[in-house]
């Protein structure tokens, strides 16, 4: 934690430093706010008439670096709301600060580590030559003031910064190696995905490739559920407004749709989440504790609300498509249920190859027990269970105390990409109100009714998000199993090209997904075609394949070609895929 | 033709003989409309306090054979706007028609039979004595006077009517025999599906049996196009508005729901068809003639408003999940993608063993070809080859001019089920008009950019309303490759239930969905629940069974059980699915 503040206050102070040198390289810059931010800072400007680019940010770079050999500490005093407007008349943005900090009664307090007053609350530097030096500009955007798009377009300026040069070294090499592996780029090169303007922003449609993608992630799913006694249930994208006056969702829950009216006196919504259908589904039936637990899932898609600004790619949709899973059990069976739950992840895990992952455990805050609902022998069970359960297959882990919802604890799975990055993936959460509102009942074996409890599990999380991250992390090279084209033959000429048909269609019926390149091109630039798409396996067919010789097989990263009899290049490749489809 | 113009006389005819009776057993009862319908006929009435039901129905049968024995022709003859008024002033019903009759300037023609004055434009029985005999009242239900909600609740009674008894009578049976079938009845029995309340009408939900109903026929078609060059693609279930202003169907399409206004200045709409989004992402890509045609698939839900009144079970829904393709082809290409669509339909129908259909050809009305857009060659050649494709199968055909839309010629294939109910399932049809409004084209062999012309096509049409129908037709009793559950194991007492769960998962191991009912009933009501859900092979697993002798195998539908080896019966079950998954 206190690393985390002195790196604030460090991104803090660049905020300023970097208005100080824009201001003195363009006078009448106007700034306005500057946080810090994760990894870094910003700065927002009204530049006027002048419009500002990535090209111009190494000079401001440089200027920020002349100014700070003459920074002192950030030499902060409280000034007066008549004496703050005096400073600050030329500046309409810190005026209307100032205006509304005078109406909250806040007191004002203004810094200036050398020749630069700025407006400012505090938490600076305290050395700024020393430690303001490991920072780099990054970028140029708009932002509207205050973030409300009704107020005027200002110029955001953002940039990094660490406590040592390694640090920022090593953060540069990070966003270079993610620039190479942004899943949007990629996405378009590897013919994945589209965003289509006419559509919208965080629609995306896809490809065939893509859509081969999306197939297996959510066919691994599917197979490995199958074989633990899971069952796949179907529900519609859309339903009553009473569904959500029933679990609480109606009022609460900000991301949903607008009503649609369609019947005279109903209002139907897009579902922003699936938990109410597996609910009242559940409760159709009868179910006595013999037949429990009821182990439900569906991969659908749910709608929700983000703001345009906010999405990105695949990462930030608003067609999410979940792994959704529901099993209603009894309270005596809820460990064994995580445990079954934390097996099938740790094959998902396997079949991506993700290794470096750890889980982060929501308990109740014991202070303020009286806000948890449901039965406390359950919550104190089920916390003891979630802990034993992690630890016993060694994975790292952190309790969070405070951080369960009011209706039960929960379990979250971190996972760390390729180039270092955090990502939160799969969810596991225990839930003791949807069953209460909902009234949904077993007969004991007492004969009476008894209210179950309901885990909510999702591994994936959303296909969309799950997909852009698995992009990144392979840099689009993914495994044979999830290669959209897992082996191409490259005819030579017009006379192989039925010949390079044929072997396509007989390794296709084999279950292996092969095309042919009948396409006019020279072999070279049919190699390089399959090289830019990362097909894994690609096999020039001329001559001597066509007489029944061994094949040439070109694999993917790799230099030399190997020798293999068409037998034993087939058996690789499907025992390279077979385990997972 | 004519036939069906005789047959409207006879069921008109006796709707005024319904009324005639119904008025004559209770004075004061009003009568208000009575048509001709397929099969029979209704008559909606005021009956002002009392509640009829369909205990009624054979004491108004009775009156109504009893006043046909004196009727006569009907002796139509029109009277003057004031004379109806008199004729009519203690009905309601009939002064507002006769109104409105006079508002529109319409000559007003009233009839008596015999003792029963009616309003009414004429089109009956020329001798009702002889022709009205062979009718059945058959149901009893509320109408809204002229199908406003916001008018007065009448009662409609309905009635089949036949030119003779034999007619009658095999209707009736097949009326009796659908009941029996009601998918929605079945829907329940089996397990297949639910309907919701607060989720609404028209939006089932389907239960793990129903699920996997839907996976199998939705994996059929699957397996079956991928084999064939389509490639699946994934599209979002919302869009932009503009999309459908592109489309135009923003203007035209009325079963499209409200919009949601989502961001600013944009309106979404829930997808009620999927050509739009296929169109866009197929202009997201440069094409060439060489990589045309382009075979696009998607199995994915669409929803389209259906008044509440009209929803029924699976058959008429909000939600419909459409087995969706669309070919981007070059004109030359025409002829063979359809010959291709064909094939596969045909592989479909087999594996459904639906043998009896036959085809409607929607062709130009020559008489008005000024309305029908696109290339008037295209239009020649393609209803051409569409004739010769499908004579040329041998396939039953109706070619029904002026029946095409104003974009392009159509197939219609009309399914007949086990008991003679006639359904529309399939469709193609030739689109020269989107491709043209979202300006779709690609390079040809000259290098000039040229429009391609699309096939929509639809094999299942909905899944669900196919669904509806497969249950019916095969009476819940599925083939084997369809059957949710394939295999039963019925364990005797305790000490085979874990014998019975092992071979379960054996074969489950081996893709045959088998389960085990380990519950402690008696053998016989175990055996019973199995054909209760129609099941196909149910084993009884007892010491003999554990011990390793012959399996006696429980066949659906046979009296006699069959004795079989453990990898015989394999084998048999094996064959009977593995061509279809």
């Amino acid at each position: 934690m206190e690393n985390t503040e002195h790196l604030d206050q460090i991104r803090h102070s660049l905020a300023h430093l970097l208005a100080a040198a824009t201001k003195d390289l363009w006078p009448g810059t106007h700034n306005a706010i500057g946080p810090s931010i994760t990894n870094g800072f910003y700065q927002d400007f009204d530049f006027g008439e002048r419009t500002i680019s990535t090209a111009d940010l190494p000079k401001i770079e440089k200027r920020m670096r002349k100014l700070l050999t003459k920074w002192g500490p950030f030499d902060e005093r409280e000034v007066s709301i008549t004496e703050a407007k005096e400073l600050f008349v030329a500046n309409p943005y810190k005026l209307e600060l100032i205006e509304d900090f005078s109406k909250d009664g806040r007191t004002i307090t203004v810094n200036d580590p050398g020749d630069f007053l700025d407006l400012c609350k505090g938490g600076h530097s305290g050395d700024p030559k020393a430690q303001l030096k490991y920072f780099k500009l990054t970028s140029v955007a708009g932002a509207y003031w205050r973030g409300d798009e009704n107020k005027q377009m200002l110029t955001r300026i953002y940039g990094v910064a660490f406590e040592t040069q390694e640090e920022l070294d090593a953060h540069l090499t990070m966003l270079e190696e993610a620039k190479k592996r942004d899943h949007r780029k990629l996405g378009q090169e590897l013919e994945l995905f589209s965003l289509v303007e006419e559509i919208g922003g965080g629609l995306p449609l896809f490809y065939p490739k893509g859509t081969i993608l999306r197939e297996q992630i959510e066919g691994l799913i599917s197979k490995l559920q199958k074989g633990r006694g899971y069952e796949a249930i179907w529900v519609p994208h859309i339903t009553k407004g009473k569904l959500y006056e029933i679990s609480g969702h109606l009022d609460k829950y900000d991301a949903m749709y607008p009503a649609m009216q369609i019947d005279e006196k109903d209002d139907y919504y897009l579902k922003p989440m699936n938990c109410p259908h597996f609910m009242m589904l559940y409760k159709t039936l009868p179910h006595s504790y013999r037949d429990l637990p009821v182990r439900w899932t569906s991969t659908t898609t749910v709608y929700r609300y983000e703001k345009s600004g906010e999405l990105s790619g695949l990462t930030r949709v608003r067609s999410i498509t979940q792994d959704d899973c529901h099993v209603f059990a009894r309270k005596d069976q809820i460990g064994q249920e995580v445990n079954e739950m934390l097996d099938m992840l740790q094959d998902v895990y396997s079949a991506f190859g993700f290794t470096d992952f750890w889980v982060s455990i929501s308990t109740r805050d014991l202070e303020d027990a009286d806000k948890y609902i449901g039965d406390p022998d359950v919550w104190e069970q089920s916390e003891t269970q979630l802990k034993e359960l992690i630890s016993s297959r060694g994975w790292e882990h952190k309790v969070v105390p405070g951080e369960a919802a009011f209706y039960g604890p929960k379990l979250d799975f971190m996972f760390k990409d390729a180039i270092g990055r955090e990502w939160q993936l799969s969810t596991i959460q225990l839930d003791m109100n949807l069953p209460e509102r909902f009234a949904l009942d077993f007969v004991n074996a007492d004969g009476e009714k008894e209210r179950p409890v309901v885990l909510h599990r999702a591994i994936l999380g959303s296909v969309e998000r799950f997909m852009g991250i698995l992009i990144e992390h392979f840099a689009g090279v993914f495994p044979v199993w999830l290669s959209p084209v897992q082996v191409r033959f490259a005819a030579v000429g017009e006379a192989h090209k039925e010949f390079a048909q044929q072997l396509a269609h007989e390794l296709s019926d084999l279950g292996i997904r092969a095309e042919a390149d009948v396409s006019d091109e020279s072999v070279g630039k049919k190699i390089r075609n399959a090289a830019r798409l990362k097909i894994p396996y690609v096999l020039v067919v001329g001559d001597k394949e066509v007489a029944g010789e061994d094949w040439q097989v070109r694999v993917r990263g790799e230099e030399e070609q190997i020798t293999l009899s068409k037998t034993d290049f087939i058996a690789r490749v499907q025992e390279e895929i077979t385990q997972y489809t």
